[in-house]
């Protein structure tokens, strides 16, 4: 497994070349240049790597040392390698011992457009975007001038379908804390027939009494995941992991559906469960509404991430969409993972045909910046009920921005969606050949799974895969996750799944 | 009010003029040039202006545009005016109507150096940076080979006396819910006597069920500020609007000291408040738990900064300290605001005189990153207790690793100080010549306030000084606060006391 590494790559210096390229050939790994306007692209970089090209097994001594030193400053243990991120490339991550491993996971599905891109070592070099680069903003009182046509040239230009109010924020937790915060104001403005509290109500809260505290409450789903702060984390029911030992709302969790793959030829037995499941969480709202904890809120994700992939119909999402108009509960789509082109559709939720958007969409992650689309009746009153210093950071709207613009130029959505077709089309060919040790391929777009008999196996398999070159990750207990970049080709598919082939 | 703006610099393009400065003389905002070593400044910057020259009301007309752009998009009440971030030096900010005001608020406190510092451009410059500033890292799994190295650079060498341990986090918010998570995981390990939890504990809290999830609480003070996620918010009790409508955790929250200044003149019957003070925690920790919801940390800013400046003695901290060690509950100390040197001492507990170091510190604002320090018994076990994708920010650590090389190159500690002597005896002047108007001047370093009759005098005072060109803010109900930066010296600070002198 140990393979020598001699590529010509390691020799150059991404600062130092200066090649004019433009981003289709870097997304391909190929040296042709293309056709398309090049002009836009000069840039400082390097052309991606052919294929995976390992030295040591991973950790490498390199990294186990590293490791060492980590360690004696906080706990590490969940360190995979150390990582030397001038040499990635694209797809290709790059460890401090030299391995050059294809990334199907991406930082955890948080990086748009690989390693090192040239759009975005361009915008670091545009004297335009020193400022913004140095002077971060506190968003909420003193935005700069150019801020409402940055967020119109990034935020908003992606915005789901008749979503056009935007809030940002640091992280995809404070996004999903801030999202529930909307959720419940708008049930309180609405049950109260006013935003504004009264005085009795403004005096209680100061010291968490009611009635200015309440007892509103959202409802989430087992197998979920939204974060690891206290009003997202009673909302994850994940790994035990995560919540052990620590307080929680007493909030309602449903059932999230537990369908039987592929998804075409199991219809009849899935409608059913999900119509158990849809049951279930009306039984949930009636039930916490009677004890007084009312629901302000539903909170989904698209597909069940960190929970093992876990898909449910359009038909399932109208069902709580209604669900939630029924009892005045905010559909509330935590698109964290999902959203940024990951699932073929900019949002995963457009694969849902709804009639009229969800309430709130959240997002983090290959979005660069986190924060919330809402529906205009979720803006707050007043200033002040959503907010915090820096609310996001003007940097990473700079970065979002250049992404989109590459999404647009390269047609990213389209290679995205041939992507996700070859790698779910070979890994239901591998599922076939391999019966017994794999199955349940599924996915959409690039956001693509399949399950190994156990955990151990799981285990095992990432580990052998690591090894082998591919940086991939697990999900729920015994299932294999992929996460690429938007530049993940079908090149790069038949790569991961000649090996899976190879191991299996 | 309204001053002709002709300054030189706004012809100026901050981008193009290479100049070679040193940092002090930027500080200064003089143009000669300092005799100390220069060859490491070779920066593309401008000097800071000279004084604030205002062209028209802020808002201004342009500010008023944008605002009615942005309110189209989010809320956006809370919004100053907007800023020309481009042509902000130093201690002044520019807005988008060309007004240059002195800014001793700094973003809600957050910029440590000011604004286009020249060693921040030159870090953005800088080609060894371009890939950590395009490459966000999961720093939880697969942090830069430069890492430990970066840590201690930045975090480690700034870390409070006695703590090793250093966590990093994307905002204040999370610092603090992170913080709060050690502290119940170290309460809970020291109960169970086993820092593993049971199976029993590991399937129920998947469900927010006892005895997984637990009740242990954390104790704050009234008046306090922390954040605004759900558990942050829950020992926040500074002002309504951040909390009304939401659930809160029931949590112990304890009189802070409400103390009489000047703080030396009033030293019996402060010692007496104080006593109190300690008392009722001592109260409210028994109460809690006997009823079975143990405390497990308590949570206490140096100065109370959202609630109104609010400052206690050495004695009352070394209190709380011994309380926590009495009961078991850790001492966290929440150092958001106060951190970075804007006490006059790089953490506000220095001056306390504290035998052993607090058991947990959190940061944010100036240190660019979010986190916190902590003894090594608070490390959890197992890795993913204390997590997120990001972890952080890379880039901000770079960041931070400048802002502190400033600070120790140019001596920031100690012409802060001065700074801060400067603002203080002023203020105690100002408050001697106009005492039926100002009282209670108080503060450290540059971490200084002053009181007003009312809030509605305070609030016209504050849109005063804002029209004559002082950009600055209230705490409270009727203080104003100044928050200026690490090269604010006792010039700017003149400027602001003859702004205030003029309008008391």
């Amino acid at each position: 497994m140990a393979l020598l590494c001699t590529t010509k790559y390691f020799a150059r210096n991404i600062h130092r070349v200066i090649l004019k390229r433009c981003s289709l050939a870097f997304c391909n790994g190929v040296i042709s240049r293309s056709s398309r306007v090049m002009s836009l692209r000069t840039l400082a970089y390097d052309e991606e790597y052919d294929h995976p090209k390992m030295k040591t097994p991973v950790p490498g001594p390199r990294s186990e040392e590293l490791m060492k030193d980590l360690s004696e400053i906080q706990q590490s243990n969940a360190t995979k390698f150390f990582v030397d991120y001038d040499k990635c490339r694209g797809n290709y991550i790059v460890d401090a011992d030299g391995n050059v491993m294809l990334d199907v996971y991406q930082q955890i599905a948080s990086v748009p457009l690989g390693y090192n891109h040239p759009a975005l070592i361009r915008a670091i070099h545009d004297p335009a975007n020193v400022s913004t680069l140095v002077n971060r903003s506190a968003l909420g009182i003193l935005p700069p001038a150019s801020f409402p046509q940055d967020l119109k040239d990034s935020l908003l230009s992606v915005a789901p379908p008749g979503l056009s109010e935007v809030t940002t924020m640091a992280c995809g937790a404070c996004s999903v804390e801030n999202a529930m915060k909307a959720a419940m104001f708008r049930y309180k403005t609405r049950v109260r027939g006013d935003p504004n509290p009264t005085a009795e109500e403004m005096e209680s809260c100061v010291m968490n009494q009611s009635p200015g505290s309440t007892s509103l409450s959202i409802l989430s789903f087992k197998g979920g995941f939204h974060g690891r702060t206290f009003g997202a984390l009673t909302a994850t029911h994940s790994k035990p992991i995560h919540k052990v030992d620590l307080p929680a709302f007493d909030w309602p969790a449903a059932s999230f559906p537990q369908l039987k793959y592929p998804l075409e030829e199991n219809v009849r037995e899935n409608t059913a469960e999900e119509q158990r499941c849809l049951d279930e969480v009306r039984e949930l709202i009636t039930k916490w509404n009677k004890a007084g904890k009312h629901v302000a809120g539903i909170l989904v994700e698209p597909i069940q991430g960190e929970g093992g992939d876990r898909h449910a119909s359009p038909e399932f999402f109208k069902g709580l969409q209604n669900i939630g108009k029924e009892y005045g509960a905010a559909f509330i789509v935590d698109e964290v993972q999902t959203g940024c082109l990951a699932t073929g559709k900019f949002w995963a939720h457009e694969h849902w045909g709804l009639d009229e958007p969800p309430d709130i969409v959240t997002f983090a992650k290959k979005m660069c910046t986190g924060g919330f689309y809402c529906k205009s009746e979720f803006r707050p009153n007043v200033p002040f009920r959503i907010f915090n210093t820096w609310m996001g950071d003007p940097s990473k709207i700079l970065l979002l921005r250049e992404v989109i613009k590459v999404i647009n130029e390269d047609n990213l959505a389209e290679s995205t969606q041939n992507a996700g077709r070859a790698l779910l089309n070979g890994l239901k060919d591998l599922e076939a050949r391999y019966s017994s040790f794999l199955s349940n391929a599924r996915g959409q777009g690039t956001y693509c799974a399949i399950d190994l008999p156990n955990v151990d196996s799981r285990n095992g398999m990432l580990t052998a895969l690591r090894n082998n070159g591919i940086e991939i990750d697990g999900s729920g207990v015994n299932t294999i996750r992929f996460r690429p970049a938007l530049i993940f080709t079908p090149r790069h598919a038949e790569i991961v799944l000649d090996k899976i082939d190879y191991l299996s």
